[in-house]
């Protein structure tokens, strides 16, 4: 399958890098090498770069420069905030999280689960969403940390994070989110939302692999989960990583720029995707509510969706069945498991996620792929 | 300064990225771009990719593909090391370090010092070295852990790492090596060693930024540091970084097939570089014994090491006074104050650290930019 010729449709696993941002590495992979941790002027063109990097996506959330801590990517982010308030043996406390995480958050709580520290789940609706009112019946004034993603990566459901995040604060928790969906596709502004803490992944938004930062309110008590140098104001050590700092600004500040352009676009892609599957009378469901812009998880009934995606795949239409992260070694993922979807639609489950290197065509040659499958 | 026209002797802090390595990342950070953990054919190439790489840099280091995993770094790779052999409430037991490890190692020891963990530090002599005896005195049979670097970064000196782990696995103990500033550029068998992990980072043998890997011996019992996603075997979660893996693979095979000429090439810039010091008189010490190759760690009598590295800059020469990963908040580094250097010295010390890219008349130049500063 030549790429020229794929439909890719697989955006909330990895996306297609920004040119601009290709570009923008090149200078600091080939030229100003140097380590931008040392004092010579060697060191001036990488360290500026960083500066200018942190600003940029401070600005992209509403942050203070300072308030960004590059990381290796999402993963790390959410490992960070996770460990970095619990796994110190003297100061324990509760956490809550939600049954629909991303495994990088619900196995680091399972770590610090080990550790002594109390983990509840809250659960969700047939819709995935969750409310304050549902993290009050779980939360107490032992509760040290609420974490909830603020896009589900599967089903796309967008949650009320601002009054979660409120409701955390009421106990005195602190509240983070994991927005490594959302980040770059939806406005984020975290003063507005309250967060204390905010993770991101680089190669979500067109930005390259390996890179993510986490934000982190000014003030909130965390500690170092990488520990050596001093970089990044002492919390987080190790060589900076200037050039896909530099690539992951640039392709946030441009994603940033077009989001309601996008989103426009973007709906309306799923619309003419929804319609030629109603026109061609498809059982299917479609899953979450609120869902981010080009996140399309639908379930066919009756319907074996690793099956389909593998004819997809010839077809040259690049989809993913339940799970992105680590579809090795599962069937029917947690989230699908958690909005109790009946199993003659779950195991038929894909997701399609478009983004904006998509057309309006793609949209429909997809759903017209999916009826010639579905109909032989 | 034009980069052009400088000479860029801090090769120890980081190298310039080897320009084969460059070219093999551009395919997967452009067009290749597809998330490797996923099971469409889109995924194919970075898939195999990872996997070449894997086994590219097994070979370098006579390991088994399955036993490289990788990581964001050497500071990754360290944390890893300590916090995945200890960081689980359950089983404790002590871990014997050297005082002249790297920061990645001494603060990922603090944090599971906090965590209960008895942690010894033993010492080296005026060389920087530490022997099996000295270890033999550190030991216990509740030791669980010993971590001693393989080369250390400011002064070079090579420990005799064979016997090390010898003695730490007569007494039940798995051994650990930081051998971030060995690999590429000595030669390494892991097997003949018999450590049971070893960590290296790309970006000091010519590989790119932000990406390492550990050597976890085959049965070696560890826990994954960074949770999340199954991917490298379900140790190391987070989406693989398949252009810079790719980058580290070219570079690290590349550096490993000249090593013996480079080897002789850096000693002879070395001798060079050293005469020309005799031959004006400078007072001087040259730190360490048994140096990785390029590595001088130099102490001036009575010198500001600090304003010599400014002259030095201003002349376009890129040197680094003794610690690499945080000039920022060093005077006198743990590693001068390890070999008891008389502070006439360890004021005066800088580390110039050569690579393949110097040339003979650079070494020379290097020198008497140095005998220009300090006889004027």
């Amino acid at each position: 399958m030549k790429k020229n010729n794929i439909i890719y449709a697989d955006n909330a696993a990895t996306t297609k890098l920004n040119s601009d941002a290709f570009e923008a590495m090149i200078p600091y992979l080939v030229d100003n090498y140097g380590n931008a941790s040392q004092p010579y002027s060697f060191a001036r063109k990488p360290k500026q770069a960083l500066k200018e990097a942190r600003t940029i996506i401070a600005e992209c959330i509403n942050a203070l420069p300072e308030e960004i801590f590059f990381t290796s990517g999402g993963t790390e982010s959410d490992n960070w905030a996770i460990k970095g308030t619990f796994s110190q043996k003297k100061e324990q406390g509760g956490i809550v999280t939600s049954v629909i995480e991303h495994h990088a958050i619900l196995r680091a709580c399972e770590f610090v689960e080990r550790l002594g520290c109390k983990v509840s789940y809250i659960s969700v609706d047939g819709s995935g969403l969750t409310t304050a009112s549902e993290l009050e019946k779980n939360i107490s004034d032992d509760t040290k940390l609420v974490s909830i993603m603020y896009a589900n990566n599967e089903i796309g459901t967008i949650q009320p994070i601002k009054e979660l995040c409120e409701t955390a604060h009421k106990h005195g928790a602190l509240f983070h989110t994991d927005a490594v969906q959302a980040v770059g596709h939806v406005k984020i502004d975290v003063k507005e939302l309250g967060v204390d803490m905010l993770s991101a992944s680089a190669h979500k938004f067109n930005g390259p692999k390996g890179i993510g930062f986490l934000y982190i309110k000014k003030g909130t008590p965390i500690y170092s989960y990488m520990n050596g140098g001093s970089q990044e104001f002492g919390m987080r050590a190790g060589t900076e990583n200037v050039a896909a700092i530099v690539g992951m600004a640039v392709a946030l500040k441009e994603n940033c720029l077009k989001i309601q352009d996008q989103t426009i676009r973007l709906k309306e892609m799923e619309k003419i995707l929804l319609t030629v599957l109603d026109e061609a009378k498809i059982d299917y469901k479609r899953n979450g509510i609120n869902q981010i812009p080009g996140n399309l998880s639908l379930s066919f009934w009756g319907v074996d969706g690793e099956a389909l995606l593998h004819r997809l795949d010839l077809m040259g239409i690049v989809v993913s069945t339940g799970a992105a992260c680590d579809s090795v070694e599962t069937r029917i993922s947690h989230v699908l498991k958690a909005i109790n979807l009946e199993s003659g639609y779950s195991n038929g489950t894909i997701r399609i996620s478009l983004s904006s290197e998509n057309t309006i065509e793609e949209s429909a040659d997809i759903s017209r792929a999916i009826v010639k499958i579905l109909k032989q």
